[in-house]
Formats: C-alpha cells, sequence, structure tokens
C-alpha cells in the first residue's frame, strides 16, 4: 500500500471516543491513516500526537479543517457542537463522520443533513457494525427467516449516569433507546408508524420529577405491518446487556448476550458463567474499529455509508413520538 | 401408604388430557389413586379401565359424581361444560381439578368460584408447576434479584389451529397469551392495573376476518409499578417457545428455551443444535404431572391450591382489556 | 388395542429398579402389560400389587417363571443371581430384559448368552436409549461427521458409595466405566483392540488399599483405527455428569451437560445456570422407559434387542483389559 | 505518561506475528513503544515503518541489537535462529519476549535459558493471557474447586498444514500439543511425572510415512498425582477448538468453545449456532496483545515473566516422553 495515496483523516476532539478512534487508526486502517488530531487542551493533543503518531496537531477545529492533508474528520466533540461542525467541514469539502447523534431537534439533524448532501456523512451508530448484529442483518437480508414480523430489542445499561447527565439527555428514548431504534429500523428494513411507550421511575425515583423514567418498554409497529418490542433499563448488574430477536414465519433469528470469557465454573447448586461485558466500549470495540474501515472503504469508493444522517433523524423521530407516547398513553404517529 | 386411605380421583373426560391425567394416576401419584373414569364413549372407557386399572367406570359425569369411593375430580370434558361440572361437583361435595378456562366470560368464572367455595378447587394453570418456571418463581420469592420491575414472557406455538377453532377461541389473547399473562401475574406477585396491546395478522391473514390478529405485543403495567411485555406468535417452525424474564434492581431470572436433546453438531459452518419441544404435551409433561401430585396434596392437607379459580378470573380479565386495547390503540384499564 | 394380545411381562424384583420399571409398565408402555410381580418380602409383593395394578403377585422367581400369562421377565433381582435366573427364564420360554450386568465374568456372561439363545435377551445398558444419546447415535450413522477417529467420555458420579460397595464392585473399571465402554463401542460401530488406563485414588485414598482408584483416565483404541478417551470420577458435587463427543472428519457430535431446569440467574458476577441432574435415575428416566417399550416392541416384532448379552460381554472384557492396564503401566490387548 | 521513559521494544522479523506485534505496539502498550523494526526484506521494512510510525529501521537482527533506543526485542524470526537471537540479545542487554519454541532440542533451549539469565525472558505461550484461560488459573488458584485431580484439554486446528511443513515441524506432540502440556502444568501447578500417548495417521494417511499421527490421544500423570488428558486434531471443520476443563474435589471450571458471534438462527430442524473462530490469531487476537503489555511490564517492575524460559523446556521434554511413548505403547517417564 502506498500511504501518501491513503484517506488522511483528522480526529476532531480527544475525549474518550477521540482517543478512541485515534488508537485505532494507528494500529492500522486499511486505506486510511491518522493524519491529524485536533484538540484545545494542549496536554492532550501533545500526548496524542506522541502515543499515536499523527503528522500534525491543530489546536482548533477551524485549523484543522483547513489543513489540506485532511481528507476526512471524525466529529468526537461534545454533542452540541456537531451539526455546526458537520457544517463547516462539508464546506471545507471534508468527508465526515459524526458521532451520534447530530442533533437533539430533528430540524437541526435534517438541515446538518442538508448541509452535508456534498460529502459523504456517517452517523455513530455503532452496533451495525458489530459482528453479531451485522450477522443477523446479513442472515435476515438472505431470508433465513422470512419477512420479519417481530423484532424483540434489549438496551440495559450496567448503571444510571448522574442526574445532571439525566437533566440534557433528553430522556431515556432519545438517549438510550435511541440505538434499539436504529437498529429495529435496520433489521426490519422498513420505517415505523407509530410508536407505543410505558415505563416507570424505578431505579432512580428522582428522575420522575425530570418527567423522565429509567424502566421502559416500546412498542413499534413499522408501516409494512412488522411488530417490534423495546425494552431499556438504566441499570443491569450482570453488566451492559445488548440483544435482539427477530421473528419470520420460518424461524428467529437471536443475537443474545456475550459475556466476557467462555468459562463456567460448575458446583454444587449449579454452573456460574461469567459476567457479561461491563459497558458499551468493551461490548462495542470490534465495531467501533469496523465503522471506522467501512467509513474510510466508503470514501475511497465513492459509495454511501452505512449509517447516513437520514439514519439519525428518522431514530430521533421514532424517539420523540416514544416520549410524546409516554405521556398520552396511547400509540403516537411518527 | 395404606392405599385405601388415599384420594379416589376420577378423570372426567377422556380426551387428550383426561387420558394424560389417567396415565400419570397410573404410574403413582403419591396419596392418590385412580378411583373412576367417566366418558361417554363405551370403548373410549373400556379401554382406559383395562389399561390404566380405574376401579370403576361410569358412562355419565353424574355417575361419577354420584360414586362415593370418588373423593375428587378430574374435569377433563369440553370447555363449555366446565362450569356446570364445577358447580355440581361442588354440591357433590367433591374437590375439583379443572382444566382452564373455567369459562371466556368472566362473570361464569366468578359465580363457578363462589359455588365451588366448600370444596378445593385448582384450575389448570400448568405452567406453575414446571420445575424451570416454578424455580424461577421461587428465586424471585427468595430476592434473588430483588423487586420485579420488569418482565418479558414469550408464547410461540408451533402451528396455528383450524380457522374454525380459532372462531370459538375467544381471540389470540384469551386462548393463548392468558398462561402468559396467569404467568406474569405470579412472577410479579401483583395485579394488573391496565393494559396495551397491538398485533396483525401476519401468519393466516384470514384470522383479521375474525377481528383477531396471530402476532401480538402486550405491555401490561402492575398496580405496583413492575412492567410486562408479552409476545406471541401462534407459528414458530423451531417448536413450542415459551421463556420469561424477570428483571429487578438485582439482575434478572431466564427461563430459557428447552432443546429435546442436549446434543450439537458441530461443522463448517457452526453448531446445529436440536430443536426445542413441538408442542405443549411433550414441554409440559413434568407439569401436567406435578400439578396433580400437588393437587392431591393440598386436598390432603386442606391447604389452598396453587391455582385458584380467581386466577382464572383474574387473567381472563387481562384477556378481555388486551382486546379492547387491540381495537382502541390505547392502554385500557383490567 | 387388545390388552389380552399384549405382551404380559413380570418384574422379577422390587428394590429401586424393580419398581422403576413396574410404574413405568403401569403408566402404559405401548404393546404390553405389567402382567405379575415376583418378590421374596410379602410387604413389597402385596404394596407393588395395589400401586400398580399386577394381575398376580408371586413369591419366587420359579413361580413366575412358571406362570403361563407370564410372556417376558424383567430381571431387576440381585446381580449375582442374573446369570442363573437367564438361563431358567429362557428354559421357561420366557424374553428376557437383564439388568447390567448378567455377571462380571466374561465366561459366565457368554455361558448365559448361550443359554438364552432361543428367546430374545435385551441387557439394561439404558444409555443407549437415552434421547441425546440415542440422536448422536443417529447422526453418526447418518454421516454428520464422516467416520469417527476420536470419541471422548465422560462419567462422574455425585459421590461415591461406600467402602463396602466398592470391594465387592469389580473396581471403577467394571463398575462405572462399563457404561462409557459400552457408549464407545455403539457410537465407534467397532470392537476395541487395546486398552490404557491411568488412574489414582484421589477421592476415599482408602480405596488405594483395594487396589482401586476413584478417578480414572483410559484410552481405547478400536480395530479400525478409531481412539477413544474416558475419564472417571466417583465424586462431581455439581451433579451426575455423562457427556459424550464424537469427531470424525467433516465435524463433531457433543451430548452437553443437562440441567435440572433452564433457569439462569444474572447478577453481579456473572450467570448462575441450574445444576445438572443429581443421579442417574434423574437423568435416565426417559432412557428407562424406553428401553422397556423397545424391548417389548423387539419381542413383538422378533426383532433383535438394541443392547445384547454379546455387547455385554464386550464391555465386561474391555473393562477387564482397563483393570490390567492400570496395573502394568502399557496398553493392553482386549 | 512520558514516553521518553517508555520501554522501546525492537520487532526483530516482519512476517506474520512479527507484524502483529508491530500493530499492537503502534495502538498503544501502556509503558512501552514500537522503538524499531529489523527485517532484511527492504520493502517489508520500509512499509511497516511508515504503517505503524516505528523511529527506527535496521536491516538486520545485529543492527537492531546494537541500537541504545532498543531496551527490548520481540524475537519473532524463524525458529531454527531463536536460540542464538535470543544469546545475542542477552550479551547486548536486551530483554527478550521469544516466540515458541526457542528450540525443539531441550538442550538448546536450556542453553538459551542460561545465556538469559541476566535478562527478562519471555516465551510465547500466548494461551496463558487469553482472558478466558487466565481466569479459568486464577480460579484454581483462588480454590473454586480444590486442589486439580483431572484435567481435560482438547486442541484441534481447522485444517493440516503442507506436509512439508509437517517434515520438520517435530511431530504432533512438539508441534501441536505442547501448547496444551505448557497449559496443563500452569493449571496443575505442578510438574509432569509419566507420559502415555496413542495416535493415528486418519487426516492425511501420508504422515504415517513421517512416523507422524494426525489424531492423538495423550495422557498425562503429575508427580501429585492429578491426571491430564490431552486431544488433538489436525482438522476441525468447524474451527479452530481450543478448550479445557480443571475437574477439582468441589466441581470443575470449564473454558468452554468460543463462537465468531453471539448469534443462534433457530428455524425447523433446531437452532444454528455461529462457528467458532477460524484459526489461532483470531482467537487469540486478544492473548497476543496482552503478552506484550505483560512483558513490557514485568521488565519496567523487573518482576519474573508469566512464561519463562524453564517452561518452554519443560514442555518440550514432555512432547518428547510422549513421542517415544506413541513408539513404545507404555507411559514413559519425562
Amino acid at each position: 500500500m502506498d500511504l501518501s495515496d491513503s484517506l488522511g483523516i483528522a480526529v476532531l476532539g480527544l475525549g474518550r471516543m477521540g482517543r478512541f478512534h485515534a488508537a485505532n487508526l494507528a494500529a492500522g486502517v486499511p486505506g486510511a491513516r491518522l493524519a491529524a488530531v485536533a484538540e484545545a487542551d494542549a496536554a492532550l493533543l501533545a500526548e496524542a500526537a506522541a502515543r499515536w503518531g499523527a503528522a500534525r496537531s491543530h489546536g482548533s477545529v477551524d485549523e484543522a479543517l483547513a489543513d489540506p492533508d485532511v481528507d476526512a474528520v471524525i466529529v468526537a466533540t461534545p454533542t452540541p457542537t456537531h451539526a455546526d461542525i458537520v457544517a463547516a467541514a462539508a464546506r471545507a469539502g471534508k468527508h465526515i463522520f459524526c458521532e451520534k447523534p447530530i442533533a437533539q431537534d430533528p430540524k437541526v439533524v435534517a438541515a446538518a443533513c442538508r448541509a452535508a448532501a456534498s460529502v459523504t456523512l456517517q452517523v455513530g451508530y455503532q452496533r451495525r457494525f458489530d459482528p453479531s448484529f451485522e450477522r443477523a442483518h446479513d442472515l435476515i437480508g438472505a431470508g433465513a427467516v422470512g419477512a420479519p414480523y417481530l423484532i424483540k430489542l434489549t438496551g440495559h445499561d450496567l448503571q444510571p449516569p448522574p442526574l445532571e447527565y439525566l437533566r440534557a439527555s433528553g430522556g431515556i428514548f432519545r438517549d438510550m433507546a435511541i440505538h434499539d431504534f436504529d437498529m429495529a429500523r435496520w433489521l426490519a428494513g422498513d420505517e415505523v408508524a407509530e410508536v407505543f411507550a410505558a415505563g416507570a421511575a424505578r431505579i432512580q425515583p428522582e428522575v420522575a420529577s425530570l418527567g423522565d423514567v429509567d424502566v421502559a418498554a416500546t412498542v413499534l409497529r413499522f408501516r409494512g405491518g412488522c411488530l417490534a418490542v423495546v425494552d431499556n433499563s438504566r441499570q443491569s448488574p450482570p453488566g451492559y446487556d445488548v440483544r435482539v430477536e427477530v421473528y419470520g414465519p420460518d424461524g428467529h433469528v437471536v443475537v443474545g448476550e456475550q459475556t466476557l470469557t467462555s468459562v463456567t465454573v460448575w458446583r454444587q447448586g449449579g454452573g456460574q458463567r461469567d459476567p457479561v461485558h461491563p459497558w458499551f466500549t468493551e461490548r462495542f470495540a470490534d465495531a467501533y474499529r469496523r465503522e471506522i474501515e467501512d467509513f474510510a472503504a466508503c470514501v475511497r469508493r465513492g459509495s454511501p455509508p452505512r449509517v447516513r444522517g437520514e439514519d439519525d433523524l428518522a431514530a430521533i423521530s421514532i424517539a420523540g413520538a416514544a416520549t410524546r407516547s409516554l405521556r398520552s398513553g396511547r400509540a403516537e404517529a411518527v
């Protein structure tokens, strides 16, 4: 491979996700290289450059967007900055991988999509790149169980975030269930027509005062008649628990739990299996690497990415309908 | 054991379930014996007496109820006859095990419960006697996961019954989901306040003309705030699929699928596990035996049975609310 | 079914296994009936007749063998009596199901086989009738993995028997591993040429003084080149542990562990599965019923049984070679 | 972290394993950096330097050993060169991570160990760093099942190597089973006293002419009495199959199969699980990263590595005894 011919990627923002992407690029993403890092914090910037060998360090996003060696950017800055950076990057002719969501407001998301029409824009719904979810999707697409008529999705976090975070989160549907809504759409291959949601504040009773819940059950009805049921919880002592089952006339596909190891200890009383992954960063480590590999490949081929801005828009719209249903007690149109 | 001291049980009706119960009694139920069989069909009656060694054969239910050697009856006649036989048996002072449901009309069930107040009346929700479901119930009761806040129940049949059967079935909620509703109540240890149901006719499109569906998702909200999600399907090519998961603050209990054997064949492409049980008779063979053992023990001890007439009443009422919700598109009170 | 036409079976001996067989016959074995029970203990005899409805009760084996209503016998008396009863039953023209082993001495087994040449003689290696082992056998026979070249068998008991029992047991290979040797022959479809065995007294060190071991590893080489590895232990706190794996050029078949229920409890630290069956009577309850069903069917059809006297002879001979190898430290011919 | 203070590691040899280690170092190994690469092939060398950002490129091992910026080396050159490089690196004062084996001849291994006495020498038995095997080891060490008395190890390759490779491999025990022998020692916490091995040429009959086998069963007896059984096969269509079970008086620990995904497809006939990892590089990707992390940590702390040269010596000696036993038909002392 001629490295000078590879896609020069700049990582914008060196928080947890930015550092994760930088390390993956340093380890080697076919057809791509870590061209630059951008971060206002000088110490973080210096360490990242040394650790992962980025050719250039920029103290600001604008500087990075002006760098001619940068072909594409990974937007890993705080969420409220995403939409503006997407627009600016598109104006600078850079291809864009943006962490999810672009914004919580569907109108802002839609505007960002329009602004980025001339470049490749991929959004970070990384579950679509998890080998298990991808395999389920491909099996269904190949007709393994026939046309889906029932999808069940489980998404439970290890433990709830601080109330302060929840206050700005947009609620459990926009913050957590949105990943399941995106997965449901992808697996169903269809758009959601209406949503019913129920919930309760059982883990942190204080969330009730925010108008939020921390245990929720959501029923989606797709235009073509497929049903989906999503259950979410902010607390799961065994670990981060993300699973799915897809039923069709010929059977069902299961994405089961993934334990940290394949160890079981059998003693009097039964067999103790190891816990599941504690958190999404561990559970989806492969997916975070693979989504960037696919982004680089799509840009180089000029093909559309697996997760477009419009997918973010659809998911955020379902989350809005679920939020309305929680209050109305009836199914709400998306 | 002095067999003359054992509980004399008459099996009323020698259809599939009656024969099942007769064979279990013949193989030995502690503290009980097969005292009599009653059946209008003379050939069935003669064969049953010979095969399972029943001491007496009766050509009618009335004759059996008049038999002084009969202490208790198993009502395994067609459903529309249940309520009257329950009342008559109670008048005759016989203890009663009645196959579910007592009736589809809650008022009729309530009346039968009142009529049987002086005897032991147990209803045939056999899943409560399945070793796996019973173990889940006991673990939850022992506080294994804390107070439940989310219960997920799956109930899929191998294949749909004929349309003719469906016409008289009362719909998917009264006919199928009712078992899940009973299980949800038992596991939650609480009563259902309201129900939302969604469904579609995807397997036999003709059921739509009956106002029925064959794929359904139901959300229950219990008085204490626990949520339950039930999914049902009339068709499941891998076999009869009944599972449950119960979540609380400290973890979750899973009753998983049960395969016919513990065999897996690993070849290129993966590992093929054996199918699950084809039908409820196989899946719950143990439960059908154990519910009669427990019935006999309850009668002999004078203790209340695990499944009372009131449980049938509660389940049929939830099914009614689900049926209403399917039409209204909103949560309905039970 | 005309019951008078069914096979009249007498159960000889009403210890644990005899009572087990009597209960199964009472519950219904197609084409067979419990014609008689024979037992020296009068109380046991009376109770069995009442409980399982046997038509006749005999105070001795001889009396039962003289009963013209008895077509076949189940020999469930103490092991040292088996060979003589087999010969006497054959002389009386009765078909024979004999609990294993016929005898510990291969010569005595061979003589009993010759004596019973004119009737059907089946030996109680019940594992061959376990649905999982049978399925594995059938899959291999159908070529699922090609011609087997490696078989691994595990047989661990819940807890060791008293030393007194062990003293007369013939050692771990004749007493325990013999079931695995029979299974290995059946799955390989071949005869064992030589055996290497190693062992240690680790659970009850006193067994060393009997020249016995309580943990053992045995390697079998079949004539056709297939290898088998058997591991045995007299103690297994998680429960009775019997498994097998069969490898061929196209993959492998696994008979895995069987837990009491399908329940798993997930909490902080992992998922607790329920224990396996505690003992062989629970683990092989189905097999004990199915072996008698098959015996009755074979007798009625006049077809050879699945487990012949010669199979007992082969297994006991392998056990003898393993016992020799334990001492010699080298592979021994069978 | 001050990177100038980190351990400078040179990767010697840029074949498959060398490139693997270089990529892992580039992605970030705490306390270490990729200081240099050494390789005779100029194109490989140039590409590696560009791709992984190695500070220096050396055309020979000698040049790398003379580089003052190099604190430690990873020996990933062809096996016959290992022993000499280990000695040279030790003379140059470099710490050493050497791919296994150091040599096939125990005497050469012993000499290399002596030569490297003054530096840290770790050998690449990477399975000890696999999260599942490590967890099993730690559980056993913590007394989860008591003192081990039986260990069962399975090691099957996806497909056999070319005969040419086999000719120089030293046979199945030195080439394949050696990993299982090392694992058995580590899990037992004891040394092997004697070995019995049986085998057959079933996959590539031509290996018989090399005096080798391609299916093997080996029984190890440890000094303390623990038994181990190892089974190996050169072909496994479902994928690379490495598992272990360790039994003690209180239960057993299982390291089970690891499938590529957590997907199961349930259809008529059963549930199809995804295949296991195809090859050791995929199965042990984590282990290859973690062994280098631990090596770096040990060097920095001055603590002994998890796998020492003496462990390689012990494993190669067991393999030699197994090879002798295969011919003699009796247990051989190590």
